[in-house]
C-alpha cells in the first residue's frame, strides 16, 4: 500500500571519508555496504519502499558517483530520477531543486527528504511517522522527524518541541500516537554541558535531516526566506528543461552559496512541526558509531569477515576475506580492506580523517579508489602491478561492452575465465570462449564484449609494455558518452 | 684472518609459529628477515664470518627448509655442509652427529655452535669472546658463552659461574680482559623470585646457547654422560658415510629421544667453562623482544615497511607493501603480511602460538605458507583464486626448469612478462619472449624452462579447470629428485 502523491527525496551526495579504509572517494558512506548485503543508499530505498513506489524515489547525488548510484538503483529496481549535482551545495539547494521539479510534476506533491547514509534499526517506527508527517504535510506543516535522544551527543544538532499541534478532527485523526508539536526551535551542535541540559531538562530531540512537506510549501518558504536559493533553485529546474549543457549547469551550482536547509529555512520559519520517535536512529558518524547500530558479541565486540580473535572486548573488528588475528584488544577499531588496514583505538575514530588528509598529501591512492574500480560496463580490480606488467580481473556485465580504444604503449592478453568474450581487434570481430585467450597489440582498435543477456563476462588481462597508465587509451566510441 | 681450525656449526632447525604471521610452518624464524635485509641464518653466517672461512660452515636443518635453507646460504656465499635430520631431536643430537663429521675430517677441529635465529647487537663482542673460547677449547674446556644478564628474565636458562680459570702461562694470554670462570652449575628457566635474586647476588649468567669446544670433546663426554646419545650419533655418521637411504636415516634418528646438550652433558661435565660477554643479545623469543633489539622511534615505536602512524606509542608496527594507518596505539604489535594480519596487545605476545593453533584447529593455510612459496627452482605467489581459474606469478631462477609434468584436469595460460621462457609442451620445444604467451592443454607433457645464465624469468600463470589443487600433478623427470 503506498500513498499516492508522497515521494522519497535521497540525498546521496556526500563524500565522507571517516570510514576510511572502506569508504574511499570513489565510494563514499552511502555507497557502501556497512551493515548488511545492501550499501546504505539501497537501504535507505528499501526502507521507505512500502510507502513510495520505486517510480517515485528520487535521488540527489554528485557527477562522479551518477554511475555507481545508478548501478545500485538498478538492483533494488529503484526507477524515478536521479538529479546529478555538478558540485555540491549542501541541503538547500538540493531541496529546492528537487522540490521544483517535483512541483512539475504534480503541484501537489508531498516529499520526504532522506539522507542515504544514515541507519534505521526500527523501519516500522520511521514509516508510522513519515505516514503520520505526511497528513500534516497535506494540511501546509513543514515537518521534521525529531529523533529522541538516547545520550547528551554533541555530534547532532537538536530541535526544541513546541505546543502540542491541534488534531484537525474530532477524532484526533493521524495524530492520537505519538503526537506532534510546533517546533519552537531549530539549535546547533551544542557543546557537552549544553548538551546535558538538554537531556535532563527534556523536550529536546535530535535532528536527523529527515523531512516531510509539500513539494509547493518548501518552495514558498524558500522563497521567503532565502531568496537568492530560491532564484538558483528556478534557474537551475529551466536550465533542466531547456537542456542546457554540463558547463551551464556547473555555473549555475556555483553561483550560489552552500548552506543547509534547516539554516536557509527551518530557523526561520513558523510552519515547522516535530514529530518525535524512537526508530533506533544513527547517522553513523565514524567507525566508533557502529556500537550503537551493530550486533556485538558476548564480549562486547561488532565482529565482520574472516576474524580470528582471542579475547578481545568491546572492539569493532571488521575484516573481508583476509584473514585478521586479533589477541587481548579493548576498545579498539580494526578494518581491514585488499589494499589498506586500519588500526585505531575506539576515542579516536574521528582522527581517520587525518590519515586521509595525509595520504592526500602523500599523493597515494588508497584513500581515493578500491582496489576493484566501478566502470559502468562492470568492474576491473588490479592484482598486481610489476615492473612493465600489470593484471587485472576484468568483470563485464551481461549485455554490456567496453569502449572502441586503442593504446599506445601496452599490449594486452586477454584470458576468458567464465562466459565469452565477442572481441573486436583491428578488422577482426570473433569470439573467445572459456578457457581461450587471445593478444591485443598496441596501437590497435579493440572492444571486448559480453553478448550474453545474463551471465556475466569474467577475464584476466595482463597488460604488458613500457607505460601502464589508465590514462593511455584513445575512445572512439563509447555507450557510455565518454571520450 | 681466519683461526686454522674453527668450523662454525649453525643450527636451523627450529619451527617456531611466535612471529606468525611473518614466519610459517614453511618458514620460521631463522629464515625471515626481522630486523635487516636479510635472514637471520644469513645474518648468523656474516656473524661469524671474521673468524670461519665459507666452506667451514656447517648448517643443520630439517628435511622440509633444506632448500630454502641452500638458497638462502648460496645468497651469502656460505659453501659448506648442510646437514638434513629427517626428524628434529633437539641439540643433542644435532651437535653429536656433526662433531663425529668434524672428527672425521680433522680431528683436532673447533667447532662453535650457534642458534641461527638470535640476534647480537654488538658483532665484535662477540667475535672477541669466540676467539677467546677457541684458545680456551684447545686447552680441553667445553665453553658456554654467557650473556650478562639485563633483567631478572624468566624465559632463559642461567648459569652460574664458579671459580676464575687459570691462565696458562705468564702473562695470562688470552685471557686477559673480560676473564673466563669454571661453570658452577647450569640451572633451568627459574621463576620470577628466583631470576630477582640471581640478578641481585650476581655471578649468574643467561644461556644463550652458543659452545665453543673441540669436536673430540664434546663426543668424549657425550660418551662418558650420554652413551646412547653417542651410539646414536655413531650410527647415523657411519649410515651418512655408506649413503644409507632417507628411510634407514629416519629410523636412526627416530629411535633416539629428543635431549638438549645442555642436559645431556653440560649439566654434568666438570670440563665447562664460561666467558661472561655483554654483546647486545636476544633470542628475540617473540615480536614484544623486538623491543630489545631493533630501532625505536621518538614515541618508542619500532616501526616498518608502509605503515602511516598517528600518535602511536612504544607499539611494533610492521608492514610490508600494503598500507597500515595506525591511530593512537599504545604497547600494541600489528604485522601485516599479503594473506594475514595480526594485532596483538604487546603484553599477549606469547599467545599468537594460539592464533597458529587454532589455524591449525581450522585447516587453515595462513600458518603453513606465505602467498609467495619458495621451490627449489624459483618461487610462486598465487595471485587470486576464482570459480574454476587461479592466477600465479612465477619466477624461474637463472639456468633452472621446473620438472617435466602434466596435469589432469587444468591447462595453464602462461605469459612471459620478463626474459625467456623455453617451453616444451607435447612433442615442440620452443622459446617464448617478454610479451608473448603460450597455452598448455590439460593432460600435455610440458616443461618451463630458464636459459638465461642470469636474468630471471617471470611469467603470469592463469590455470583454468575444474579442479586446481597443487596435486594434480604428475611429474616425469626432475632436477631436484621430486616424484
Amino acid at each position: 500500500m503506498t500513498s499516492s502523491r508522497l515521494h522519497a527525496v535521497i540525498l546521496a551526495g556526500g563524500s565522507g571519508t571517516r570510514f576510511w579504509p572502506l569508504s574511499r572517494r570513489s565510494a563514499p558512506k552511502q555507497l557502501i555496504a556497512l551493515l548488511s548485503d545492501r550499501t546504505m543508499l539501497q537501504e535507505t530505498v528499501a526502507r521507505v519502499a512500502p510507502l513510495v513506489p520505486p517510480e517515485r524515489v528520487w535521488v540527489v547525488t554528485g557527477r562522479e558517483h551518477v554511475d555507481e548510484v545508478g548501478r545500485q538503483l538498478r538492483m533494488v529496481g529503484a526507477t524515478g530520477p536521479v538529479i546529478v549535482e555538478p558540485v555540491g551545495r549542501n541541503t538547500g539547494l538540493a531541496i529546492a531543486v528537487a522540490a521544483h521539479r517535483l512541483v512539475e510534476l504534480d503541484p501537489e506533491a508531498v516529499m520526504t527528504v532522506l539522507p542515504a547514509d544514515h541507519v534505521v534499526a526500527k523501519p516500522d517506527a520511521f514509516l508510522r511517522s513519515v505516514s503520520q508527517a505526511e497528513e500534516l504535510a497535506h494540511r501546509g506543516f513543514l515537518v521534521t522527524i525529531g529523533l529522541v535522544p538516547r545520550r547528551p551527543e554533541t555530534g547532532y544538532g537538536y530541535i526544541k518541541r513546541g505546543a502540542p499541534l491541534p488534531s484537525d478532527g474530532p477524532e484526533g485523526k493521524g495524530l492520537s500516537d505519538p503526537g506532534a508539536f510546533l517546533v519552537e526551535r531549530f539549535v546547533e551542535k551544542p557543546d557537552r554541558k549544553t548538551a546535558e541540559r538538554y537531556i535532563s531538562q527534556g523536550g529536546y530531540l535530535w535532528n536527523g535531516g529527515m523531512f516531510i512537506w509539500r513539494a509547493a510549501a518548501i518552495l514558498d518558504e524558500i522563497r521567503a526566506h532565502a531568496p537568492a536559493l530560491a532564484k538558483a533553485a528556478a534557474d537551475i529546474a529551466t536550465a533542466v528543461r531547456s537542456g542546457a549543457d554540463e558547463g551551464r549547469m556547473r555555473d549555475l551550482y556555483e553561483r550560489i552559496e552552500s548552506v543547509s536547509i534547516d539554516y536557509a529555512v527551518m530557523e526561520h520559519t513558523a510552519r515547522a512541526a516535530v514529530i518525535p520517535v524512537e526508530m533506533g536512529w544513527s547517522d553513523v558518524g565514524s567507525w566508533a558509531a557502529l556500537d550503537d547500530v551493530a550486533e556485538h558479541d558476548e564480549r562486547g565486540n561488532v565482529v565482520s569477515g574472516r576474524v580470528l580473535d582471542v579475547d578481545s572486548e568491546r572492539s569493532i573488528l571488521y575484516a573481508q576475506d583476509r584473514l585478521v588475528a586479533t589477541i587481548g584488544l579493548q576498545d579498539m577499531i580494526v578494518v581491514d580492506t585488499p589494499d589498506a588496514t586500519l588500526v585505531c583505538r575506539k576515542d579516536r575514530a574521528q582522527d581517520v580523517r587525518r590519515v586521509v588528509g595525509e595520504l592526500e598529501k602523500r599523493h597515494a591512492q588508497e584513500h581515493v579508489v578500491h582496489r576493484t574500480v566501478q566502470r559502468p560496463w562492470g568492474t576491473y580490480t588490479v592484482l598486481e602491478e610489476g615492473e612493465g606488467y600489470k593484471i587485472k580481473r576484468i568483470v563485464v556485465n551481461p549485455a554490456s561492452r567496453l569502449s572502441l580504444q586503442s593504446h599506445h604503449r601496452r599490449s594486452e592478453h586477454w584470458v576468458v575465465v567464465a562466459g565469452t568474450a565477442r572481441v573486436t581487434c583491428g578488422d577482426r570481430v570473433y569470439d573467445v570462449a572459456t578457457n581461450e585467450s587471445t593478444f591485443i597489440p598496441p596501437q590497435t582498435k579493440h572492444r571486448l564484449e559480453n553478448v550474453d543477456p545474463s551471465i556475466p563476462l569474467q577475464i584476466i588481462e595482463v597488460q604488458s609494455g613500457p607505460y601502464l597508465g589508465e590514462d593511455d587509451i584513445v575512445r572512439f566510441d563509447d555507450d557510455f558518452g565518454r571520450k
